[in-house]
């Protein structure tokens, strides 16, 4: 069935059923606006995410038919009242998004207005919906209805338009999501003394006496990093947090580990694209989980990590976070963990002075340093199917049973759906 | 037993002898320089501390006698060589420590030229040790020796010396590691939106799009702090983050939460012994555990507090700091964690992008900070036996068995011992 032959009103889209492995594509109605601060997008492009696999498998405890997706690209085609003219007292976005812009949206949506939007972590909104569950359809359709889109829908212009739409896809979920880790680990007071040779508790309080610590060495200054977990996610992480150490001149190692060889394998092609001039001032070496292990003893003199970004969201890659972390050193864990408790007792985080960082990327907040990295990027996040690739191939809807076959099963990497193809 | 009747080179010191519960004051060496970085102090006052009640039950898995006491203030009566005119290659204090001193020590030692010591995180000295275990002699005595003690002592000079002894006392442990506890809070960069009105992510990156999200309101700009557990450092950390949060003029709701009702009126005696003036653009209550929720539900519109103090170091008070924090919020953990694994599954942790900061306090470090707040806050922590005092009583060394059993038994608040009384 293409998209030519269908009724008037109706459209493509690929549905999962309850209980699980059960994907349809089947021509629903085209969505409508139900609320003033509704849009529809006309999807471009939608991609296929591991954490689709979690509803294709039955585990998220879903008894009801979805459509699925939460990684688009795409065209406004119909605005809600709230962005019509004269709407003026709703943040910049309700006034200013227009029919025909060129859109991505985060995984969650966010109205732009409540207080966890208005500080910017904006994946806690107050009315924070998933795309891909049985009341928010999903991307995997030519069209979906966008809920507090002035809030949710960042608008792809200027510059920016000489961005691929398949690196564009990227933004929905997984490049923010590396990006936050990564920012947390950098960000984090703990690093604040090897990043700016201020040792703690660093200024801003007006003792009356001085502090007396000598002077750091050039050695406090390097900064000690791993990346565990080497999946679409990791290698973001592990590009971005690249970017940011060698932008800020920091003088950094960084080990990037997966047990997996042909996760090792793309990491290690996505840092050959990397041009020389852009990889900083550091060394970086991609490694198994006991390579890593003996590799971050020999550069810290047995000390340990400053940070480990944990992307895998289990209680192996938590361990072993724990394990190359320093005294006063950060995990920072964007990995979405499950049910069993956390593999540490309270002696082993006391005795270890760590610092943990968990949770959901508030992606929304993090497109403007997405874009600005993808932007200069593209010679590693720009082409599909080569060895470096992200997306492995972009395929038609009559592809999509089929390719959640193989993608639930390892056999491809990134795939990518072209509703109109 | 007194001083003026011991065998020359023989001192009073307090010991402890296992299995548990055997207090003995008894004369023993007077300590001597064994390395050059050593001094020996004498001692003028030394505090009894709720950890000397680990090694007092016999938890401490110490099968040996000990002098007791990790808090002490002296005078430095005898330097290694390593103070000697000349030995000028070393950290400052080295070269300016002076026979005669008044000094205070934390209760690890710290020398000052590790990284952990240069970078400031001087509780993880890679020659940390803690006074009062077998191998390193305590405060409870008439003479200490102290390695390392050019890193590790801190002399008392300028206004300094206008700070009553028996508030320095709270120098060596409680006082810093409350103060440790608020820093964590206040200098993560979580609450950095609500203190700074600067959204996530924040700025130093240089993105070709600009965010887009609206302007925080004065509402965003409130924050919301617990402390849980109001023993001596929990009103330590309390008193010190009142101070910090009307310091730097934000607007503020702090709840300071314990279930024991003897506390709760110890913590409101300390907070009405604070000038008026002093006490910042906030509101301020105590609570027990249940009201500490519904407060908490009132004061954000159930969103909860954007840190919470965790200062006592078993689950309940992990549990109760989970329940209050709210999503994007940080726990500081100060309390001294045992055996038990962490009261949280990764999804509890995911599910509200909560971070910690875990461990020990870097005592030396603090010091700075630690004598400006006790310096401008002598109307709490000046006086001895009052009802807003955290020091309950002086007694000499003849009445140690004593104090250490009715201490043990919550029968008096802090003991300081006079070895010369």
């Amino acid at each position: 069935m293409s998209a030519s032959t269908l009724p008037q009103g109706q459209q493509l889209a690929v549905r999962w059923y309850p209980p699980a492995y059960d994907i349809r594509v089947e021509h629903v109605a085209i969505p409508k606006i139900e609320h003033p601060d509704d849009v529809i997008v006309k999807i471009k492009l939608a991609g296929l995410c591991g954490s689709d696999l979690h509803v294709y498998r039955g585990h998220e405890d879903v008894d009801e038919p979805l459509i699925c997706g939460h990684e688009f690209v795409g065209e406004v085609i119909e605005l809600g009242e709230s962005f019509h003219p004269g709407a003026t007292d709703r943040p910049s976005l309700y006034s200013t998004l227009k029919i025909g812009d060129k859109v991505v949206a985060p995984f969650t949506i966010s109205c732009g207005e409540c207080h966890f939007c208005r500080i910017g972590f904006t994946c806690r909104c107050i009315h924070s919906l998933l795309f891909g569950i049985p009341i928010l359809p999903g991307g995997q359709a030519q069209y979906v209805r966008v809920p507090k889109a002035g809030g949710t829908l960042f608008p792809i212009q200027g510059p920016m338009t000489q961005i691929s739409d398949t690196s564009l896809i990227l933004l929905g979920d997984i490049l923010p999501t590396g990006i936050f880790a990564a920012l947390q680990a950098l960000q984090h007071p703990k690093l604040q003394p090897t990043a700016t040779s201020v040792s703690y508790p660093f200024s801003g309080w007006t003792p009356i006496a001085s502090p007396v610590t000598t002077s750091l060495q050039p050695q406090d200054r390097e900064i000690t990093l791993a990346v565990v977990g080497l999946g679409p996610v990791g290698i973001c992480a592990t590009v971005s947090l690249l970017d940011m150490l060698s932008r800020a001149a920091y003088s950094f190692k960084v080990v990037a580990i997966d047990p997996n060889e042909s996760r090792r394998s793309k990491m290690q092609a996505v840092y050959s694209a990397i041009d020389e001039k852009d990889r900083g001032n550091g060394t970086f070496a991609v490694a198994s989980i006991e390579e890593s292990k003996k590799l971050v003893a020999d550069w810290t003199e047995g000390i340990g990590c400053n940070a480990v970004l944990e992307i895998v969201g289990n209680n192996s890659a938590l361990t072993l976070a724990y394990d190359l972390v320093r005294p006063f050193g950060l995990i920072s864990s964007v990995g979405v963990h499950q049910a069993p408790p956390l593999p540490f007792t309270g002696r082993d985080c006391y005795n270890k002075n760590v610092s943990f960082d968990f949770g959901r990327c508030p992606v929304r907040a993090l497109f403007p340093i997405a874009l600005d990295l993808l932007f200069r990027r593209q010679d590693v996040f720009g082409g599909v199917g080569e060895e470096k690739s992200l997306v492995d191939r972009i395929v038609g809807f009559d592809k999509a049973k089929e390719m959640y076959e193989v993608f639930d099963k390892g056999g491809c990497g990134k795939v990518l759906f072209d509703p109109w193809m």
